[in-house]
């Protein structure tokens, strides 16, 4: 898309009362906007961000062969106290209708997806099933100093599985381990991304986050040197041990928890007393699992990790475009090969944001390409017409390569990949 | 898809409270599930129509120049306050978080848009801007009898434009019209939907709304016998003339209304004091257009228009699938060839559901083909397995055609296109 097209202007102040890295420079780039406190808006580019986000998890959720539906956001109180919940999940946003319906709005979806699938599985025939949606939450955080990281609405993509067996469970948990591996593999965040013993919260006695080290991590973990595991120091910090290889752990770090994962076993399916008849006409309670991912909180955690002093660094498959192509000084020359280039490069069917911006200049052109991140630069200038060529540049990278227009795209093949 | 895999059941009851048509039939399908009054879950074969009017929407709305955006749902009060709507728009959803904020969840977005764009356009040069969302809206309604034509909680897409005169609001709220023919022209309602003059509500004096004449419809409209166009009946209905030719009007007919489109002009400009500074240096009021389409009403107004006594007929761009392939019998042959056919479909990059279930016999299946709805119907039987053939037929016919298997890819290529 052309640069002077898009809406949002980067911003020179840093907000006030943003402490967080990554919510600084994804609002000074245009990529969200802050409403109210822990309450975003996503801009252009950020939306972009956010959808390429949701294709890799919605492909890797059905590739475990999870059903994709969507729920409401309006969940009656009934629901919520047939689980105790409405009274002891504090970060529940309650509301009244005119018709006096009480409703709390979805911070989970436990109390939707067993009546629903309850009405329809009766027979181990029926299970092994998984379900999931990628739906916006509401949580009623007294804390919200994390830009992004911690909000009280968010989209999230919530996993749930029911089981005939607690083996048949056990069995989908592993392969949902699997997948969000390559989900993060993909993010470019698994290598500092451990599974994390911790609280279950609500949910069950213990859980599983994954947790991402970073310095703007509200948790504190324990990792175990060997194992690419964790313990989360709310389980308590004394002589702890690996829970994989009992090894000593390490000092505590900080980490944000991307995600997490729950045995929920029983618990719901009691609650709603959804049974289903197994081989021996037995009637017995399904198992459950359940299996969460808040997607702009992995967003804010790829920045707060892939980022310099001049902007955020996008991991290209995140990445809003692929390439940066900027038209430098006024000379129309150089503005008729940019566009040719422009227009090349969308024939051969890249995405690329072109900064065609008129009344802008070089400075603050690289300024805001820095900033915005896009992992490649292309830059069409007098100097680069001199060599018939254009510059390319990584974004975190030095080196400059001038590659001939005529061979631009074969170099983009070749090379760039 | 494998029809065994999903985890919906077609049901045999009508929900006794369900009195709309179209809400009966995806209820019975299993495209929606009521979770309470006004408030429902699409499941995955609802959700694959909503992503596909989705799609629709967005290459339509894109085709204009509009950008697309993510607001949230908690709009805090303070916003609704400066234009007054947190006291005068009476569906609002009202809810105060822990902290004492107060939020109204977004029924339209004006409140957050305006604020918003304002941060970004201070010159003539900024305009004109379009920006749009497709996301979920919460109306606090009394009456919900109508299934999924009018909910609590409902996917919409909202437009906004903005504009530095009333001139060039009026020429760019001629192309969304233009726009929104083309989109009811794909989702084959557009013969039956109507231009309509009535009641601005909150938003305006007057507005334009598009009402599609169906029986369910709970509006009432007069028809011009010659234009396209019709007027409301809550506008008063005695000696109405039409407001563009001025010829009497028909008797009134039941309709829905689908979308509705707003001349704001200054209306929510001012309430911010949204200024821009024209070429001649003075600062006006930004001029504002809005522009709306609830996902889940088009759904069901499509529904209400194409069935039958036996279920639903999609018209095929938003249909959930394209083939509806169907084993019939034990067969061990009938088995092998379907599912050579289901192979062969998939790798031509059909989309196909495939009724391979092993416990559900002849009319079971051809009832739930028809409930569900899917434009073509393939079966595969020990009949049509003697003439080495598929037997295919429309849902919207009664011929039935026998094509041979080795050339069913072929006349799927050239006869059904």
């Amino acid at each position: 898309m052309r640069q002077s097209q898009l809406f949002t202007k980067t911003l020179k102040k840093v907000p006030k009362d943003e402490v967080s890295k990554s919510a600084q420079l994804l609002l000074r780039a245009g990529f969200i906007d802050k409403l109210s406190a822990g309450v975003y808006t996503f801009l252009p580019l950020g939306l972009r961000v956010i959808e390429k986000i949701e294709k890799i998890i919605d492909e890797e959720m059905k590739s475990l062969g999870a059903q994709r539906i969507l729920m409401p956001a309006l969940v009656p109180k009934k629901n919520w106290e047939t689980t105790g919940r409405w009274e002891s999940f504090d970060a529940l946003f309650k509301l009244k209708g005119k018709n006096k319906i009480e409703y709390a709005l979805g911070a989970t979806h436990e109390e939707v997806v067993v009546p629903l699938v309850r009405k329809h599985v009766s027979s181990w025939r029926d299970l092994p099933l998984a379900i999931f949606q990628i739906q916006d939450k509401f949580r009623d955080e007294l804390r919200t100093k994390s830009g992004i990281l911690r909000t009280r609405e968010f989209l999230m993509k919530d996993l749930y599985s029911f089981h005939a067996s607690q083996k048949d469970l056990d069995l989908f948990y592993e392969k949902v381990k699997k997948a969000y591996r390559r989900i993060f593999r993909k993010l470019k965040i698994d290598s500092k991304t451990y599974l994390t013993l911790a609280s279950g919260g609500t949910f069950s006695k213990y859980s599983h986050e994954y947790q991402t080290v970073t310095p703007a991590g509200e948790d504190t973990i324990y990792i175990c040197p060997k194992c690419r595991v964790a313990v989360n120091k709310e389980l308590g910090s004394k002589n702890i041990k690996c829970w994989r290889c009992g090894r000593a752990l390490s000092e505590g770090v900080k980490a944000i928890e991307i995600a997490n994962i729950f045995k929920l076993k029983e618990k719901y399916t009691k609650a709603f007393d959804f049974r289903f008849t197994d081989k021996d006409g037995s009637r017995k309670l399904v198992m459950m699992g359940c299996y969460g991912i808040g997607l702009p909180r992995l967003m804010g955690a790829v920045v707060e990790i892939y980022h310099d002093d001049l902007g955020i660094i996008w991991p290209e498959p995140i990445a809003p475009f692929k390439f940066h192509l900027i038209q430098i000084g006024t000379n129309p020359q150089v503005q008729k090969e940019a566009e040719k280039v422009y227009k090349s490069l969308q024939k051969a069917g890249h995405e690329v944001i072109y900064d065609d911006r008129k009344n802008v200049g070089i400075g603050e052109k690289l300024m805001d390409c820095d900033l915005i991140g896009i992992p490649w630069r292309i830059i069409v200038s007098e100097k680069s017409l001199k060599k018939d060529a254009v510059e390319i540049k990584r974004r975190n990278r030095k080196k400059l390569s001038f590659v001939e227009i005529k061979k631009l795209n074969q170099y983009l093949d070749e090379v760039v990949g």
